[in-house]
C-alpha cells in the first residue's frame, strides 16, 4: 500500500520498500510529463544497472506502475507510457422548473452505506478527510496546554456568541479574503452544518420556496426536508455554478424566499462562481429582498494562488449570511464553525442560544490558539496541496478506466468530483453492484430533490491515493460498462 | 466573604479568621437546632472564656450572625436567636385554559440581563452552577491523558449516535434508577438543549400544541416560540408537579400533539411527581398516543437518599423521550447530553445527524472515563450537598426578609426556588429595582406562554452563600414590600 502524503510518520510508511519508491518516482515523472503518453519505458535492465537495483525491483515497480494504470506492457517490446483520455465536461444542468417537497432516502447516505454494509473497503462516499490528513498531534498538545492555562473553560457555559478570542482570530483572518469581518458580526456555531440549520429556521418558515443549485449537497436537501421546506433546483455549470440568468428568472414572483448558495467549489459540482457572477447574485438577491445563504465550507481549499473570494464581499446591505467552519480545515472532531449573519445577527444568535446554548469553549479556544500560532497556516498548504494530489490522481484514473462517454469536471478546488455517465447507466443500481465488491460512492440522485442525476455519481477524494483505489475506479469502470449491452462485450 | 463549602481549596478559604471560623460553628447549631429560636445566645464574656478568643472575636462573630440574620440583639440584654417564620407553599397553579403562542421577551432572559447590565453583583437570575463547583482539574488531567491516548478523536467526526464508551457508561449507570437502557437505545446530543430541539422537531409541526407544566422554563418555551408550536400550560402543584387529572382532561379532544414534562424538580417550581402520577402520565399519553418528551435534566439533584425515578421506568411502548445532560453535573463546558427516545430512535438519530452532525467524541470520552473510574460519584455527593445548602440558606433568608404574605415552596432537589409575592406585586418592577442596585433574578411572567406569574420570581442558587446572598434578599424584601403602600410605612 503507497501512502502519497501523510502528516503523521506511521510505522507504515517508515518500511517503504524501494519498488514503491521507484514507482512513485516514475509515476511523477509521467504525472508532470518529463515521461510523455506513448513514450518507450526506460529498459529494465538499465534502470537496474543505473540505479543499482536489482532486476526483480525494477520490475515490481513497473508492475506496481502498471497496477495504476500508468503504463503499459506491450509484447517483445517493453513498457510504454499510457493514453490518457480527456473526458468532457459536464454541461449546464437541467432540472425541472417547479419546486418540489423534498425526500431524501436515508438509506442510501454515505454514513448509512457505512453501518449497513460493515465489508466497504474503499470509500469514495463520505466527504469526510482521512484523520491522517490532521494535526493531531500538535492540536492534542494545544488543547492541554489551554486546558491547563484555562482549567475553568471546562465548567464553563460559555456564551451563545462564541469565544471572543477566536472570533477575533476570524476577524483578523477575514482580512485575507477582503472581508473585514469584525469580532462581534461572528457567531460561532456546532459545525456549519449547526449554522445552516439556523440560517434557515431564521429566514422561512414550513412551506417556503428556497432556491438552490442542482445539484446540491444531500446534507442540505436534508435540512431542507426536516423544517418542511420545498426546493427550487436551479441550472449550475460545473465551471462557473449557478446560472445567474435562471436564478434571476426563479426569483420574479417573490415565490423564492431564501437561497442557499456554495459558490467556491460547490459539493457535489466542484464549480466555482467567477466573481462577477457573485456579484451579480449578491446584488440582485438583495433588490429582491432575498436573504442569500452563503456555504463556503470549501473555500479554503483551493488549489493554487488566493483562495476565492465568498460572495459576502460584495454585500453592502447584510444580506448575505456567511457560513465557513474549521471542521473540515483544522479539527474535524472539535465540531467548530461560524457563521457571520448580518441583518440575522441578533436572530442567529438567539437561535444558536435556544438550539445549543454554546459551543465548547474549551475547542473553540484550542482553534483560537492555532489560528494565532501560525500553525493553521503551514497545516492549511499541506491540506490544500494533499487535496489536490488525490483528486488529480482520481481524474486520471477516471479518465483511464470508465467509459469514454463519461463526463466529469476537473475542479480548481474542494476534494469531490461529479462524474456523469451514459445515460442509459443508473448509479443505484451501479452503487449496489459496487457494494457487493467493498466499493462505496453516492449516487447522483441524492444530489436532486426531483431524484434527477441517476446517471452520475459523486466520487470523494479524502485519502492519499493507493493502489486500492486505482483499482476500485477501474472496477467502476467495468460495472458501469456492464449496464451496457452492447459494449458490455468488449470488457 | 464566606465561602460556605468549595471543592477547590482557594487560598480565601485558608485565610478563613477565627471569627469567621466561630460563627459558622454558631450558624451551624443554630440552623440544625441546637440553639433553639428565641434563646439567649452564650454573653460574649462567657464564650470568650471558654473558647480561650478575645472579646473582639467574638463580637465579630456575633456580627457576622447579625448580618446573616441569624440573631438579634436586645438593647440591654444581649444576643437572642432570631425568629424563623415558615412561609406557607404557593398553591396548585391555574393558568388559562387555551393554548396560545408563545412570545418571550428575549430581554428579560438572564443572559440578556447580564449583557445589557454589566453591574450585576449578586445574580439570582441564571440557572447555571458556580465553575467552583465542579472538578475542573481533575477533568482537565482526564481530558489530556484521554486527547493523548486518542489523538485521532481530534479529527474523528464521529458517530451521530455518540461514542459508544459514553452510551454504554450511560446505560451501565441507568441500572441505579431502575431504566436498564441498553447502550444501542441512547443517542448522545449537544447538552440537554439539543435533545429538546430534535424530540420537538421530530414529533411536532408548526401551530401544533404542545402541553407543559406551568410556570415551564423559558428555555423550552422559546424553543416552543421558534418552532411556532402553541403551548397548552396545565395546572402545577409546587410539590407534586403537573395536576394529572388536568392533563386527562386537557388531551381528551386529540388537540394536543406532545407533552413535554420535568417531572424530577421541576424547573422553576422545584416539583417532584410522586412514582404513582408518572405511572399515570405514561399510561395516559401512552393511551392517547400522545409522545411524552421528559426532561430529567435535575433529576440527579436530590438532596437526601435514592435519586428519584424518571417516568421513563414506566414506560412499556417506548412513547416516552428521556432527556438528560452532564453539563448540568458534570463539566458545564463540554456540552454533553443524551435522549433515549424510545419509538422516535431513528429520527432523533437522522435530526442530530442534520443539526449537529456529532457530539465532540474527545469530550464524550473524557466524560465516560469520569463516569468508569468513579471520580463521578464522589463529585455528585458533593454537589448534591452544596445545592442542598445553597437552596437551605436561601430559603432562610426569603423565609426572614420577605414579606409576611409570601409563599414559598421548599424543594426536595434541584437549585432553583420559585417565589410567590403578594398579588399587587410586579416582579418586572421590582426586577428594574434590583437591578439598579445590582441585583438580578428573573420575573415569574418569562415562565408562562400566558404572561401569569407577574407576581412570582424565581431564585437560583447557584453559588455558595455570602453575607452579600444575604443583604441581596434583605433588599429583595425590601424594594417588594415598597410596592405595597400600606406596608412600606412600616419599614
Amino acid at each position: 500500500m503507497r501512502e502519497v502524503h501523510e502528516i503523521t510518520d506511521s510505522p507504515v510508511q517508515k518500511k517503504t520498500t524501494l519498488y514503491i519508491q521507484l514507482a512513485d518516482e516514475m509515476a511523477q515523472a509521467i504525472l508532470s510529463g518529463v515521461l510523455r503518453v506513448g513514450e518507450k519505458m526506460p529498459s529494465i535492465r538499465k534502470l537496474s544497472g543505473q540505479r543499482q537495483l536489482s532486476l526483480s525491483t525494477v520490475m515490481e515497480a513497473y508492475r506496481e506502475l502498471e497496477d495504476r494504470g500508468l503504463i503499459e506492457a506491450r509484447p517483445q517490446s517493453g513498457f510504454y507510457v499510457r493514453q490518457k483520455r480527456n473526458l468532457a465536461t459536464p454541461e449546464l444542468t437541467a432540472p425541472p422548473k417547479n419546486p418540489s417537497h423534498v425526500f431524501i432516502d436515508p438509506l442510501l447516505t454515505p454514513a448509512a452505506l457505512w453501518r449497513i454494509n460493515k465489508e466497504i473497503s474503499v470509500d469514495f462516499g463520505m466527504a469526510i478527510l482521512s484523520p491522517k490528513l490532521f494535526p493531531n498531534q500538535q492540536m492534542q498538545r494545544m488543547l492541554s496546554q489551554v486546558s491547563r492555562q484555562y482549567p475553568d473553560l471546562i465548567s464553563d457555559y460559555g456564551e451563545s456568541q462564541g469565544d471572543i478570542e477566536l472570533r477575533r482570530q476570524i476577524s483578523r483572518r477575514s482580512l485575507l479574503w477582503g472581508g473585514q469581518v469584525e469580532a462581534d458580526e461572528i457567531i460561532i456555531t456546532q459545525g456549519g452544518i449547526e449554522a445552516l440549520n439556523l440560517c434557515l429556521r431564521a429566514v422561512t418558515k414550513p412551506g417556503d420556496v428556497v432556491a438552490i443549485e442542482s445539484p446540491a449537497y444531500f446534507g442540505l436537501l436534508q435540512i431542507l426536508e426536516s423544517f418542511k421546506l420545498k426546493a427550487l433546483e436551479i441550472p449550475t455549470h460545473p465551471k462557473t455554478g449557478i446560472s445567474v440568468e435562471a436564478l434571476e428568472f426563479a426569483t420574479r414572483n417573490g415565490e423564492v424566499k431564501a437561497c442557499v448558495l456554495l459558490p467556491n467549489f460547490s459539493n457535489p459540482l466542484g464549480s466555482l462562481m467567477p466573481d462577477e457572477n457573485k456579484q451579480r447574485v449578491v446584488k440582485l438577491l438583495d433588490e429582491r429582498n432575498i436573504p442569500l445563504i452563503e456555504d463556503d465550507i470549501y473555500g479554503e481549499f483551493c488549489y493554487q494562488g488566493d483562495r476565492p473570494k465568498p460572495a459576502k464581499v460584495y454585500d453592502k446591505t447584510g444580506n448575505v449570511m456567511l457560513i465557513s467552519s474549521f471542521t473540515k480545515i483544522a479539527a474535524p472532531g472539535f465540531r467548530v464553525g461560524w457563521v457571520v449573519a448580518g441583518k440575522w445577527h441578533k436572530q442567529i444568535e438567539q437561535l444558536k442560544f435556544i438550539n445549543t446554548y454554546s459551543t465548547p469553549v474549551l475547542l473553540q479556544r484550542t482553534i483560537a490558539k492555532f489560528l494565532e500560532t501560525g500553525g493553521y497556516d503551514h497545516h492549511l498548504r499541506r491540506l490544500r496541496k494533499s487535496c489536490a494530489e488525490q483528486v488529480s490522481y482520481a481524474v486520471d484514473a477516471i479518465q483511464r478506466y470508465f467509459p469514454a462517454d463519461t463526463r466529469l469536471n476537473v475542479p480548481q478546488g474542494g476534494y469531490v468530483l461529479w462524474v456523469e455517465l451514459n445515460s442509459a447507466i443508473d448509479t443505484i443500481t451501479l452503487l449496489q453492484d459496487a457494494l457487493a465488491e467493498g466499493i462505496s460512492f453516492t449516487p447522483g440522485s441524492l444530489f436532486s430533490p426531483s431524484h434527477s442525476y441517476r446517471n452520475c455519481l459523486r466520487v470523494c477524494c479524502v485519502e492519499a491515493w493507493t493502489t486500492k483505489h486505482e483499482k476500485a475506479i477501474e472496477r467502476l469502470g467495468q460495472l458501469a460498462r456492464m449496464q451496457l449491452p452492447q459494449l458490455a462485450l468488449q470488457t
